[in-house]
């Protein structure tokens, strides 16, 4: 179905990420899938053609553009070209919407520049081990003490923690016997501050290249100037880019669902079996048309949602129902596209063997389909 | 998520729509249910408000408004109202657009007032026992005679055939041993011709209203005047409009799915099992929130092809990917929301029960799921 | 899979059963369709040939064998000759076992050479209107007056009610407002007792043949005599038997699941589409296949069952996880076998249309599948 | 519930694995797990104990059991100690049933010894690059050279081809243009022959322990003494033991969804979120009842597939039923299993990880899901 939701800039945007990716990563990439990694220069490299900072302002060298389209441009070339990039998405759809969001004057001029050049790269630390995504449970803890916080505590699972300059901490800095959720504030933690460890890397049954890491704070003294937003606010300011967050996991998983197919429909008209191409067997074009239409569903749903962003009235449900369709739509789709691979599909060295294993936390991390479903049905007044 | 289909003017129909069921409709619906038929007289009493002719032009006394969100607007109305009036989906999305798309000036003049009327209600013969929906094997043979075609053969499954005034019959005017899709015409049998009778009814799981029948062409004397479209071409003008016949019975799916999900809410919040309300469980929270983003994602597919009907550029393989995935979740969701309803969902007196009942064609008739499947996966090169 | 359950005494019987439905029932079936009911002589001419009292004792006039299997393979014959034989299922696996368990000897000299002989034909009404089959919030009552009790109350979806010479009536005798399944004791009322009364019968998707009728008791006077069992046990003593009433309709479930394959595999050989048998395309023979996978795993999982209820090893769960698994199988299998049958499928005249309006009730009756997995997860432990 | 498969022999057999797991094993699998592979040690000090040669006769120094009972014992506690050791399931379900049924008497006083001892291990090559598991596309070559064959070709997927001992190699050792599977031949190959090379392994999704390898054969120069059954019979002889081949994929796979199962009870039991334990929620327990229900139905349709192969009687078509089932099962279950671990589940040391990771295979190799059901529907008559 033709899509209606990009304009020229973003379609011109669109050949200047596909261009960059075919020069300068998929040549290495494998490299980079060996070592498990991508390098840190990938992001300076990227910040000069103008491609990460669109949403940071005109002033502070960024491209002044908030339009989140841009975002989900570059998802949908990374999944073209069957490459991740550690953890950009992440980076780019859920901590740098932060800071554009929540920095103050001081701020915006000490880090702007740094989003914008691809100089500075972030991460965001709220699951702690043993209480997961449930914020209430935080008990990393920061306390005032003059001009400084002094901050300890323990983070994991944390998406980009190893190339990560700036770490928005969720820490609690007052205890509220009554409200779990009050008294949490974020403290942005800068590489190399005393007392700042990042722990071991934590193997993954996908995302090879994504590190995703275990962070320690062991009176860790960050300067007050530090604080993102309002302090004991954290549980609102997170709340508020919630929709943002799911939906961007949203457009991956169907920029990743379209790829898991075209790459199939590759395969099957190359592919022999029993004197036929894998193609020419019914259940080969009923499993793919059948797909191609779910595929078709999510994409509607998605832009449909992406519609209703851009005019600022998404919904936290209707994030939730794109997230949710969008996902569990993905790994059916991974799965069954796997399937037509055969035993090649179980390689890792065979795309669709990444595209499955990646997949298949998209399910889980943004909000468990669980997590979702609980939100839908508030909606519906259930 | 907020539809951004419709304009002013449809949804003033809307409103005209939804007044004229709920005091036309809603008090004696439930005769017509047990009658297991629609008075011939709600097609005229619908004519006489306009709702029947948007599409027949002004000259003729219709609304001149080619614009098929009305259709939509009515089947819209009609689930929302938990009715269904007869074949009358059939007649406004099927057979009409074979009449203002093929008619000649003669032909316009004498039949299309009484489109835009109500006054002739109509059907379309395609299927023959034995054959099926494969216009190859048509067997029905119309053996030109001067002016006139006399006609010989039998229909199945033929949708308002009981009320319908005229009817579209696809004949074999000529034999092609190469082609057997060729020589294939429409002619227009009208109610009373001699030698065409209304055969029995056929009992099927839902649809009650819906009167289903046998047609037989006994010699039936057709005026060559009564050839819609050109001698020979039936194939050409089917295949025309088979987009727009697809996309309408998605429609319809949508609209049932949305109201048996509306139903189901309602249900669980008034029904009590064990001593909590049957919304209370986290299963029903669960099932329907999962059939909610369903749904959603059914209404953007819908519309995104709704939109790219109205801008002339529907595929058929859009068109097949549309109905292929409305009515696959429509078929899924009402097994889940009678699950819900417990044994009263069983029970034909409940509204879900009817609607269970009713969408269980919808993935077989106007190109059963595998036929769909073929289509796309050739648009896929496959 | 060759299937080790049944003895020639068993193989014995079903060429019984098998010869009386094909010389008595088939010829005459299709006018019990249209009727909707079967005729009452149907279970004394039953009873005569011995099949229906297997399970009585001798001296009674039964057949002294109170061996599962023999009402196994009744149901077996039923569902590989395409017949429902009105509510015989639950007069034999569920009535007729409270009778043999709880008759005290006036009880058993009284109604067990009825029962064998097949002129005492017999229900059970427990559901009531609004409060379904929630045992606990049974409001019919029951006050001992003398040697008698006076009953008032209303029952409904009662399998055989129409029919029925005896049915059994769980009522209130007592009421403890700390525990409400206390107080329930099973009546038997006589049809013609003074106040009983028979209401309408309810319409329903499938099971035409079998009526289900709502029951009325106004003021009935009913012996102390025919109080079954224990006053006050009813809770206790229905639940002793409820691992073989959702061993039945798992039973019902397989047997019908085969039918419903058997069906097809005739119907996609005989029926030609596009040129082609629909059998020789690889769809169908896929869904095929794969249903024929899932009705052995059905098959040995009941068989598996039937052998643990004659080891009188049967735990609740293990019945539970029996009929969940089943008839969630039926439900699947039926529509997927109604799908290749195409629009012939949606006609009730096609035995798989019936075979699948039949099927939607079983996932609901004899606990819903939402009860089932309650009791499951308790036997987990969780 | 209660299974009937194995009697006293079995059991004691079963403690004995048990108790080697827990001693040898347990204690230093990690170890082999970040190693990615099992020590060779492994073979011998299980072959001392007995494990290996239960089925190798008596005279040379085996169990003398042709009892494939045994062989399920060692999978099943594997996976309840949640191990896989290697290639150990094809060494002692694929490989040795080919040499205890084919060697001739020289044959077996040269490797039964070793095969019981644990001394040689085994592995077979089939697959070659660009021909996957269809034998008629091998083209391997072993000419007759006097006395020896001389064998050249590559072959890949080999599990076990890294500590293999003796390789089965399948080759071409005539070509029939007519008949592509004739001229096939079984050719053992030792470790160390010259010419005989073991190409890189291949990095899967999952199985990190089990060694899958490229083999090269270059020139090698083979004895016509390690002939393997006929010249030109290969394809029969592979045939024969098809059967026991895809039941022992499905006893794997049904062992290893019990351990998903019971992983996950564990895990929901003990973690909290949201300020209860997962237990806690209806979704989680009604996700652990279906999927119990699934199982046991696995297990039932298992060990009667057993049973049959025991009695001689498992037909080629019902071991595909049987292991088509089972790992579709297994697939839907370790997914939703994964699912009740949150974010820990994503990471490969939890269990469950591995456990989904290891899954995907299952329904791909021994024959995959779309070749079953193409034996299926032809044992349907389709």
């Amino acid at each position: 179905m033709r899509r209606t939701l990009f304009e020229q800039d973003h379609e011109d945007f669109r050949l200047l990420v596909r261009d960059y990716l075919a020069r300068e990563v998929l040549p290495v990439y494998e490299d980079w899938r060996r070592a498990a990694l991508v390098p840190r220069e990938l992001f300076t490299s990227m910040g000069k053609l103008g491609i990460l900072g669109t949403a940071v302002p005109e002033e502070h060298g960024g491209g002044g553009r908030d339009d989140y389209r841009f975002n989900v441009v570059i998802q949908e070339e990374c999944a073209r070209a069957g490459v991740t990039l550690g953890g950009l998405r992440t980076h780019l759809d859920v901590v740098v919407p932060y800071f554009t969001g929540l920095a103050d004057a001081e701020q915006r001029a000490r880090w702007f520049p740094g989003l914008a050049s691809g100089e500075l790269y972030t991460a965001i630390a709220m699951s702690e081990p043993g209480t997961g995504s449930d914020l209430a449970g935080v008990t990393t803890r920061a306390v005032r003490d003059g001009d400084h916080y002094t901050l300890d505590g323990a983070k994991t699972f944390i998406t980009g923690g190893h190339h990560a300059d700036l770490v928005i901490v969720v820490a609690r800095t007052a205890t509220d016997p009554d409200d779990r959720r009050a008294g949490l504030s974020l403290l942005v933690v800068e590489k190399g501050m005393p007392g700042f460890t990042v722990g071991r890397r934590l193997e993954k049954i996908g995302l090879a290249v994504q590190d995703t890491v275990e962070l320690f704070f062991d009176g860790v003294r960050v300067p007050a100037a530090n604080l993102l937003g309002e302090e004991g606010a954290a549980f609102t300011h997170l709340g508020r880019n919630l929709a943002q967050e799911r939906l961007a996991i949203a457009v991956g998983a169907v920029a990743q669902t379209r790829a898991a197919i075209d790459l199939t429909l590759g395969y099957v008209r190359d592919r022999t079996v029993f004197g036929r191409p894998v193609a020419h067997f019914q259940n080969t074009k009923f499993e793919l048309a059948a797909m191609s239409a779910e595929l078709e569903a999510s994409q509607a749903l998605l832009d449909a949602a992406v519609t209703a962003l851009l005019a600022g009235e998404l919904s936290p449900a209707d994030a939730a129902r794109t997230k949710l369709f969008c996902t569990e739509t993905q790994g059916r789709t991974v799965d069954r596209c796997l399937q037509l691979h055969g035993g090649y599909g179980y390689i890792l060295e065979s795309p669709i063997a990444r595209l499955y294993a990646d997949a298949r936390v998209t399910r889980i991390y943004g909000g468990t389909s669980e997590v979702l479903k609980t939100i839908i049905s508030k909606s519906l007044g259930l």
